[in-house]
Parts: C-alpha cells; sequence; structure tokens
C-alpha cells in the first residue's frame, strides 16, 4: 500500500448520514419524535431488512449471522478487518439516535471508504448489533447480539473494534468539546442492604430504649455519599430505593431495606467503596442498636479500553486540529463485551442536556456528521496501521 | 357523712377481679391468649351483655345508653358522681387487659363499696365505653363512645373522671414501681414531607450536578430526631415510612417522601418542634437542590388533667405508705375525651416489656389486684371530697 493512498482524506456525506438516520428513525417512529424498537419488534425486523437493502444498494454485501447481527464488508473485503458498529433496537420509548446512530455512521464511513476507492474500505467491515437494551428478555443484561458474537468466537477474526455512540451525558456539551475519546467503561455494582432493629410503639417507647432501623438506615444513607466518593472523585454512587417496615406513622421500624448502586471506571476504587459502604453498614447500624447485612447482588466489572487504539484515535484527531475530550463512560455498550476479545476503542458526540432512552434524546446535525469524519478519520488510521 | 364512713378502707376481692378479667377475655378470646373483640363484633355484644348482667348480679343497676356505653351504679345513687371506668373493645388481635381492665376493676370497686355499705358507693358511677380504638371505622379517628357521651352533654352531669389503665410502655417495670399517676396525655402530630428534585441517570450525571431528592429526605431524616428532642426530653418522634420515586437502583431518586410523627406533653413543645421540622426539612432540601413541602396531616393535642385531682390521688398512694411514678400517657385514652369537661385523672399499672395490642400483653396479678386497690382509694378520696 502507497502512502499516497492513505495519506488522502475523504470526506463522509453529512446529509446523506442525517438522511439516512431519519429514514431509520421511522422504524418504530413515534409521534413525539422518540422510537420505540425493541428488539425482535416488528419495527426492528424491517429496520434490520432496510439496512441490509442499503448495504446492498451501496455495492457492499450484507449479511446476517444466526442471532440477528446485521453485517456489510466491501466485496474486496480482506482479513483482517476492523469492525465498527453499533447495535439498532431501542428500549420502549427510546431516541432516535442511541445504537442507530453508530450504526448509520459506519455504513456512511465504509461507503464513503469504497467510493474513494480507499485502500482501508477492503479492511473495514459494519455491524448493527442484536439487542444491546435486553428489553426483550431483562434476564439477559442486554448486550445479547454482541456476547452471542463473542461466545462463539467470531470476534476472533477481527483486529480491532471501534464504536460511536451519543454520551448520554452532559459531559461534553458542558465543556463545549465536539468529539469524546472514551478510554473505558465503568464497573456498576448493586448492594442490597437490610437494616434490622425492632419494631416498636412510637409513643410508649422512650427514645433511649429504641432499635431504630430506619434511622439506622437514613443516616447511612445520608452518610454513603461522600464516604465513598472520597475513594475517587470519578465513583458515582446511587441509593435508589429505600423502604421501612412495617411503615406505620406510629411503628418504629423493625426493618429497612435500601439499594446502593455505585460505578467507577476502577475495580481496585469499587473495591475500596465496598469496604467503605460495608464498615459505614456495619457502624450506622450499630450504633441505633440495630444489625445491618449488605448483598451485593449485581456485578459488571469496569472495563479499560486498548490504551494503543485510545492514543491513536487521539492523535489522529489532534493532527486534524480537532479538539476531543478523554472521557469514561458511565452507561454499558457493545464494546465493553467486545474489549474483553479485541483491542476495542469508542467515541462519544454530544448529547443536548445529557438526555437519552427518551423521545426528548438529540444531537445537533454538525455534531453528528462531524462524530461520522472523526469515526472515518480514526477507521483509515487504524486499518492503515496493519495494511 | 362523718369522719368515720370515710375513714375506714374497703379491700376489693382480688381473686374475684382476676376470674372477671378471665372471664370477660374469653369473648373473642384467641388460641394464643389474645383478644379479637372490635367494637360491634358478636364478640363485643356478647361481652357487653355479660358486663351488664354482671353488675345487675352485684345487686347494682346496669345501662346502655344511645351509641352502646355501658353504665353501671347503686340504686341509691346520688348526684353529683364521680365516673370511673375505660372501654371493652380491642383492636383485632390484640390484648386481655387494654381497655378490659379499667372497665373490671371499676366494676370491682363499687360492688367493694356497695357490699361494705361505704358511702362513697352512692356517689359513684362505672362505665365500659364503647369503640374506644375506632377499628370499626378508622375515620373516626376511636375514642367514639367517649366522644358521643361529651357530645351530648351527658358528661356535664359528672363531677370527675378517673380511668385506670395498662401503662402500654415499660416506664413502670423499668423503674420497678407498681402505680403510674399520670398527669397528662401528649399531644400527637404527624407530618407528611415531600422532597422535590430531580430524576435523573445515576451514572451518567455527576455527583455535583444532581438535585437529589433521596439524599435530601434520608439526611433530614437521619437529623430530625436530634434536632426536635433537643425542645424537650419529654418529645418522642418516629419517621415511621419514607419512599423514594421513581425507586430504581439507577436513577437518581426525583421525589422522596417521608411520615413523621411527634409526640409530647406540652402544645409548646410541639409548636417548637414544628418549627423545627419545617427549618430542617427547608435546608436539607436546599442545600442538595432540591425542594421541601411540609404537611401537617393530623394533629391531636396534648392534654393536661386537672390539678387537683393528680395531687389527690399522690396523697392517697402516699398516705397509704404506697409508691408512684409521676409520668404522661403517649397513647392516647378515653380520660382525653372526658378531660376537656370535667376534671379527669388517670392511673397505669405495669405491663410486662411494654407490650400492648397484642396478644403477648401483660400484667401480674398483684400488680393488676394493687391497681384496682389504688383505684378504690383514690374514688373514696375524690368522692368523699364532695360528700
Amino acid at each position: 500500500m502507497s502512502n499516497r493512498a492513505n495519506n488522502f482524506r475523504p470526506t463522509v456525506h453529512g446529509a446523506r448520514l442525517i438522511e439516512d438516520l431519519a429514514t431509520f428513525a421511522s422504524f418504530g417512529g413515534r409521534q413525539d419524535g422518540g422510537v420505540d424498537r425493541v428488539a425482535g419488534s416488528q419495527a426492528d425486523l424491517e429496520a434490520r431488512e432496510w439496512l441490509q437493502q442499503k448495504i446492498y444498494e451501496a455495492g457492499l454485501l450484507p449479511r446476517t449471522d444466526e442471532i440477528g447481527n446485521v453485517f456489510g464488508r466491501s466485496p474486496r473485503a480482506e482479513w483482517p478487518r476492523l469492525l465498527t458498529g453499533s447495535h439498532t433496537d431501542t428500549v420502549p420509548a427510546g431516541g432516535r439516535l442511541d445504537g442507530a446512530y453508530g450504526v448509520m455512521a459506519a455504513l456512511e464511513v465504509l461507503r464513503t471508504l469504497d467510493e474513494a476507492n480507499h485502500p482501508s474500505a477492503k479492511y473495514v467491515e459494519i455491524v448493527g448489533f442484536w439487542d444491546e437494551e435486553g428489553v426483550r428478555d431483562p434476564g439477559t443484561g442486554g448486550l445479547v447480539g454482541s456476547t452471542f458474537f463473542c461466545e462463539k468466537g467470531y470476534v476472533q477474526n477481527y483486529q480491532s473494534y471501534i464504536e460511536l455512540h451519543i454520551e448520554q451525558g452532559p459531559a461534553l456539551e458542558s465543556a463545549d468539546v465536539s468529539i469524546g475519546v472514551v478510554a473505558g467503561i465503568v464497573g456498576i455494582e448493586r448492594y442490597a442492604i437490610d437494616v434490622t432493629g425492632t419494631a416498636n410503639h412510637a409513643g410508649t417507647t422512650a427514645m433511649n430504649n429504641r432499635a431504630d432501623a430506619g434511622l439506622a438506615a437514613t443516616t447511612m444513607a445520608s452518610r454513603v455519599r461522600d464516604t465513598t466518593t472520597a475513594c475517587s472523585d470519578r465513583l458515582r454512587i446511587n441509593v435508589g430505593s429505600i423502604e421501612f417496615f412495617p411503615g406505620s406513622p406510629n411503628v418504629i421500624p423493625g426493618q429497612a431495606r435500601m439499594i446502593v448502586e455505585i460505578r467507577d471506571p476502577f475495580d481496585s476504587v469499587l473495591r475500596e467503596a465496598e469496604q467503605k459502604i460495608r464498615l459505614l453498614a456495619d457502624e450506622t447500624a450499630a450504633s441505633e442498636g440495630c444489625h445491618a447485612s449488605v448483598q451485593k447482588f449485581s456485578q459488571k466489572s469496569a472495563v479499560l479500553f486498548d490504551k494503543g487504539i485510545h492514543r491513536a484515535i487521539r492523535e489522529i484527531i489532534h493532527n486534524h486540529g480537532g479538539e476531543f475530550l478523554d472521557m469514561v463512560s458511565y452507561a454499558g455498550h457493545d464494546a465493553s463485551v467486545i474489549s474483553k476479545h479485541i483491542p476495542t476503542g469508542m467515541l462519544f458526540v454530544p448529547s443536548v442536556g445529557g438526555v437519552s432512552h427518551s423521545p426528548a434524546e438529540s444531537t445537533s446535525d454538525k455534531h453528528l456528521i462531524h462524530g461520522c469524519q472523526v469515526l472515518l478519520d480514526a477507521v483509515v488510521a487504524l486499518s492503515s496501521d496493519r495494511s
């Protein structure tokens, strides 16, 4: 491959990308601008048929695997290939960009490279993963198509994976930066904390003679944020639910239950936070004469993406004079599954107001087109390394 | 009336009292020793028939008023009369003593005085009030029979009221004292506190960019005890329920609701505590960027019993060499209703473990008999003042 071929920079067709996104949003499209396209629904099946047709019309080769992942590649494709894409399903009453944007942008990138007869076109394959959201069967925990792709060993045929996605948070918008280079995905752990005291009459029981599980639980809940965020300023924590039993105005709560969720890019930080949570639960329960039990009932390990890919993407953006934000994703993606097998990277574009999984989900056309161009630049840089 | 007649001290028949209590407990009696005798139930109707029969057999005159209150007096009764008694109904799965003890003891007192031809017998009337618990129609708030008795003006015919009851708390048992002289009944107020913040993604929303209604609410709940009990060491407070909305592990709570109940013998203290609650709600909500709304949805004013009666009862116990505890009741009683119309006093006997409204409710025979004797002594002292 000549240097000349690698050095010219094809430009994505912005209007075509925006039009494809609009068309794709019509599959399961809602009156309020949102999308209902749960995996396996009629809207989802039609959308994936349309995607294969679109790949075919571009002179590329479409393919669907056994589970429903849709692929597209050049007729002249060679191994090894870089894979890029995202998922095509939505949550109920979801947005038009989550997942779909990464797939439409991948199509636009491969189409542009192929049309320009760019050498990278041979080394790029695109994918629309099946059932990332896990709405069809919540027991799967989502990421169904990408997990199948990895478990079947198909992932081993690829040299790397890169996924473009909307941020789903406000960081890029707040910083007024149009691209985020994602270093990894946070680990997410959930804990059920049960506090046991003694239910008793709220009038006749003296204040100093109580084992108030409610008081112990609320004291813990009010302190757990500061206690755990002291581990790292990247750590995020949420106490999403709390309940007292029996829950009557005139009965001292004999039991209380709360759910605590923590997220951090580093498993070591999660381990430290877990220790602090357990210690705090014991201490606040004991201080009210109660007992606490802490159960970790859900755990997704933190993912750190490939450092080489991360560096290469930063360099290509920098070389083109672009701005970017180094960031981590606090939400899960297909990239987290694939990164356990091959070098993987992710790119984010801004989400207006940080809103996602909602009809109000939005990103400006300018940012959508710019993100697609950065994906193309990254794909060229990463595939040319090996070509 | 001669001094001689007033100075001899009839003694209650302890075994007869205990037997009557056992028989009365058979109306609605449960396998576990508890009692189901909700006002208006078949067990309640039979129990009140039995009570009238028992009054009649003692050579006294039974009577039921329009609502179901059962009265008993000497055939030689004169006005003014001192009224003594309590209620005959129970909560579902209640105990055998709550209410019933005050009625059976009143019967034993009048019967003893009448048999002894004691001059006080003419000035004493006994009562078993209808529907104190309010289970039949919770909308009444209970105290149905005594409220009817007062609203109809019947109460005005009586010079005073004295009620003997089990404590329903552990104070007497803890102090190892067999009689409590009750100075009043606490006021009880209930507040619904709603905190409004902003529901958001628990992962993608930065910690410093949240309006976490759950955190604001638990911080408030954890501080409200110390904040309000600083007003008075008699104040009792309970946060009996708390709930987050939407209540999902991965959503920052946008709303939270808790119920706070406070009790104190002095309305002035309740006013001060209310101010502190409102201020604390505002402050803790504001510190998390949230808004708090505090609604008082229930209020029962504090009751202070008649000081003259309180003093007279203390003197008579003291003169007989007995020990007593000065106390307030943290639970409501028929006496609270009646005290708004005529001079009223209350006596407590110990409750084993402070348990009440439960099949496990218990008081030793010794304490039950002693309490009945103190009631007799008090009735004699109070009726002789006026005879």
